[in-house]
């Protein structure tokens, strides 16, 4: 297999965001734009993905980087904006040695398929030329350059404004998507002369010179596909049909997505067969989703983990956390970081956890927080208790070992423990350690005052009258 | 009239729903897919409904029973998946003695309209044949059997792959669903052969055969009535479309719906003019929804009643909860089974009631548990309120008297009654009953240490330095 | 410039609403339906706008002056519903006086943009004669009016029903909209005739007066402007579009709007470039937004200010709340009326604040209600912390100083203060103030039994056994 190396042109400031920050750095379904044309590139096989950098050059490597942490990237970095043969051209130094082939991509174009790019490295390969391009066929092809073909073959691009009327007639349009055999290009973009007063440099005029050389290969793709970003009505429409692509690919293989049309998914991320996903569920990088899941209306999850037949009731929000197998939460539970639930455990209305291992069984089912704890199986944590882990300067540990009851509206002040089978009677606050099978309480004696309540109302009618 | 039988085949795997259920059990709308076909059957008044089941069979008359109680069910087994025909045939038993028609219906194709099933039992009647059949127009026909007419009349059916190129222009297609007389019915099952190697016998013979006994009776159909359901994607497109449809009426009927494309409301609900339902509400079976009532942004109620002039804020939750005239819930608010508001009743933020009957005019605003609880009319809820109704072994009833308040953060421990107008004061463990017109607090008193922060600070950086 | 009047016919009651409320007063994005042509009327710099009432006139008349309290409104009385040119009749006192030009507008045609008024007064400009119109293309004209023209000039409406075959044709049709001259409009109102047995009197008779005085001036909008709203399925679906309409709006500006088909935000909101705005966001009138602020899914803003790179978690409720600069928000937040957050505060899970300052940087992230209460800067809020502002007859203030740390479900009862540095123990019902820099706390002494869960288990089981 011929070797290949691909440029990813992400140079532009992309004026129309209307933004502080680079185009290609907005994101789409979580990821920057141009991280999908790298992800493309790199599932093809690109033994070198050069990044041809410039608007916010230093941001944008950064990111780029830590997206991509191991891939062979090897960044190049176009000095002023003058066209892309010449933001093609400053890969060049970073791709000297690599005699394969060259894909060229664009860091504002999201939605091409690793499907579309192999077939156009097929058609390259059938072809036997020394370019393949990707066109699309637009109804309305305003405005576009447009493919001619000669005697049915590629024969050079024509811009919009250069048609001859017949050439306007023309639906077949550049997607400005190529394949190219290295040494051709480069001696090719040496050529190219500026195509207008500002002096840019258009790759378009590589496909005539290559057409020279050898017959150019051509692939058709959706116009869905090769759609740019230049604004973020677009940016919103991209994510869009990407949306749509990612909840198919999970329904055909059995996920059960009540309403694709709100359901948010990043891509890849996994889900089982036979999961329910409701209306309105935010699916964040980083999430791995069991078999037979529910995950109720409107909950958001962030690179959490959610094992085989759980139930998460609509608007859960969990980040970072690791959910046992049928489990109960929600509605309205909080899951933070570090979160880890094993199996059957139940977690209810206004219940936030952070730091938190919960045993098998255990119950917390309303309006708790459990921060910097340790719990153990078969505990019964009533409504309202509170872990105390911050004096205001550190944060402390809670453990609870097994079969604990804790009574309602209890604070445990930690650093505290309570053994096995301990039970803190309502509204106790927990300073010191209980031991196993003990009871702890601190209450005040409940004092009552009969006939207060009328009395009081007669002292606020004489303030009043008085 | 003639009388009318129902088969309707539910025997299918459904395998590209890569699911472990059974296909006609996926849920579309809260109900299972052969539940639709089922209640158009009964709505049009046939006396006898043959679910023809196959895969799963159990699980699937389960179910079917289940939702269909009283419903004059005889559920034929077809043994092996051998088309159409052989599934229609496996009714015949069950429908020995019947001598009217039998509408034929599949349990996968859930948008079928009462109104287009009337028109094709008008059409028979009308016909005065055999049969009558649902045509569907597609703009593009290709893999579907064509509506063969000589002189206008239908003759009989052509699968696509057997068209000559004449009749591939012809765009009314067949959409499966018959009405036939029962005496002929069988006859002609009994001689349709098998169409393929797999011995499989389809029903589209019957149309020819038909013909030959009188005028085929014909009802045009929109192609979103006849679709079937083959996997999640068409799951998911097909609840769209029903969901649009049930939305519509409830419109035309009074409702205010702001978003149509995200309010779930499944069929069957009542809702009262001038309701307006919020985006991204869902309303479950079982819910009534009176007048004039406002349902917040993405609020979740299952199986409740809520009467008129009520105003439910965003993001409730409520499960077989009965709402009173004139009630505030929400945001947040929490309603689980055996809630019941009288009116006027106010429950706020991060407010969970089960099993609690709560008086006209009471409040609880803010930040509590009501559970197992009797509470009279015009009581204040204190924010922080939580009853103590489980003591890890028995739940316990709360009884609140008439104009009764507990101050916040108190904790009512079960069993235990406060009487009318009884005064609890804030962070109060109440324990013992309180009488009428009391006063109970149990507080310890607040000790002030002074310069404690100071000294505090200073322990602590003693021990850091030391 | 000629001096501008409008017409806006309010006075229909709209049938097909099956509601207890005036046509015109529906709300649509939050306002009443008829207060959009009224807007874009007074945007135009009419000097008189007439809203012509009928229906549930007083009504009508109260909504539209409270939505507009400072425009030059003069009110007229439709006695009975007698047709567009009677409604428009009724309109002449009111204008009496005003030699300029008239527009007329309908209040159940909420789409129509500024743009296209101002194209029309154009086009009558252009025209120069004494009535220019709005027409609109439709591909399906049945049942509209059609504009026919003589040698390209508009010479006439033409009712569908009337039609001639070639008018049929015809795709340009009347959307009734017109600028006309107030000299030719009263008297040509004087003299149409009534059209129906009904006695109803139609605007559509001027046109062809107008053509016999001089060129009739048109502009063509698209059919989405001109379309009414008949039955809350057209409410609805103009809403849609917009909803789409604003939401394009900001993102061509800057704003990152993740789901444009769920977010809502009203007309007239100002939201920062940088901003982001997730899915299912609501943005009522009101509120303002600053720059590079995150609004996090489902969250609900009304009459709120979010200043710059302020962070909302998802389904946070503002309502008449400030929040300053980089604060964070949610989820699960709920701000009321005159909350005033300084910069940096955090307010966490299931908090709730109301008639609360809350000072730079001060915290409080879990399960809190923050009413009536002054906090100064630097402070921790623990988990549960209620302030009791309500003592069942009046309200009272709880004033916390600078660097407050609170303890976790402690009660501050107000009227009561702590000061600088103060610090109160977990689980404390503070009723007396606290000086700065001293502790308070009022705690019962943990009392442990131990053998006691033994002990009450063997009671159980005796008792269960006896």
């Amino acid at each position: 297999m011929t070797a290949l190396a691909a440029v990813v042109l992400c140079a532009g400031k992309g004026t129309r965001m209307k933004s502080e920050k680079a185009k290609v750095l907005h994101p789409i379904l979580g990821r920057p734009l141009c991280a999908y044309p790298l992800k493309r590139a790199l599932e093809l096989g690109a033994t070198h993905v050069v990044p041809v950098v410039g608007h916010q050059a230093a941001e944008v490597e950064k990111s780029i980087r830590a997206h991509f942490p191991d891939a062979p990237l090897r960044f190049a970095l176009q000095k002023e904006q003058r066209g892309t043969a010449d933001a093609v051209k400053a890969a060049e130094d970073a791709l000297k040695g690599h005699d394969g082939r060259v894909l060229i991509l664009y860091g504002d174009v999201p939605l091409l398929r690793k499907e579309t790019l192999q077939a156009l490295l097929s058609a390259h390969d059938a072809a036997g030329g020394v370019l393949a391009l990707v066109s699309t066929t637009l109804e309305d092809p305003t405005g576009y350059g447009r493919v001619i073909r000669e005697g049915g073959k590629v024969s050079r691009i024509v811009e919009h404004k250069d048609c001859t009327p017949e050439q306007r007639a023309v639906k077949e349009c550049n997607a400005g998507i190529y394949s190219v055999d290295a040494a051709f290009l480069w001696k090719a973009l040496a050529e190219i002369k500026p195509v207008n007063a500002q002096g840019e440099y258009y790759l378009t005029d590589l496909v005539e010179m290559a057409a020279k050389v050898g017959p150019v290969g051509a692939v058709d793709a959706d116009a869905t596909e090769t759609a740019g970003v230049n604004d973020k009505v677009e940016l919103a429409a991209r994510a869009r049909v990407l949306q749509q692509r990612i909840n198919e690919v999970h329904m055909r293989a059995g996920v059960s997505i009540q309403d694709p049309a709100t359901a948010y998914i990043e891509e890849g991320i996994t889900i089982g067969t036979d999961t329910e996903v409701g209306p309105s569920v935010s699916l964040m990088a980083g999430t791995v989703i069991g078999k037979g899941v529910i995950i109720g209306q409107g909950s958001v999850l962030t690179a959490s983990h959610v094992a085989d037949g759980t139930h998460i009731k609509p608007y859960s929000v969990l980040e970072e956390a690791r959910v046992g197998e049928r489990c109960i939460i929600g509605p309205f539970s909080r899951l933070r970081p570090a979160t880890e639930l094993a199996e059957e455990v139940h977690l209810g209305n206004f219940v936030e956890t952070k730091k938190a291992r919960i045993g098998k069984g255990s119950k917390a089912n309303h309006l708790t927080y459990l921060g910097d704890a340790n719990i153990g199986a078969g505990c019964n944590i009533g409504a309202g208790t509170i872990t105390c882990n911050y004096d205001g300067v550190n944060k402390h540990l809670t453990e609870l070992g097994d079969g604990v009851f804790i009574g309602s509206d209890s604070q445990l002040v930690a650093p505290v423990k309570v053994g096995d089978g301990g039970y803190v009677g309502a509204g106790t606050t927990v300073t010191k350690n209980v031991p196993p099978g003990s009871l702890a309480v601190s209450r005040a004696p409940q004092v009552v005052k009969e006939g207060w309540v009328a009395a009081k109302k007669a002292r606020q009618t004489k303030v009043k009258a008085g």
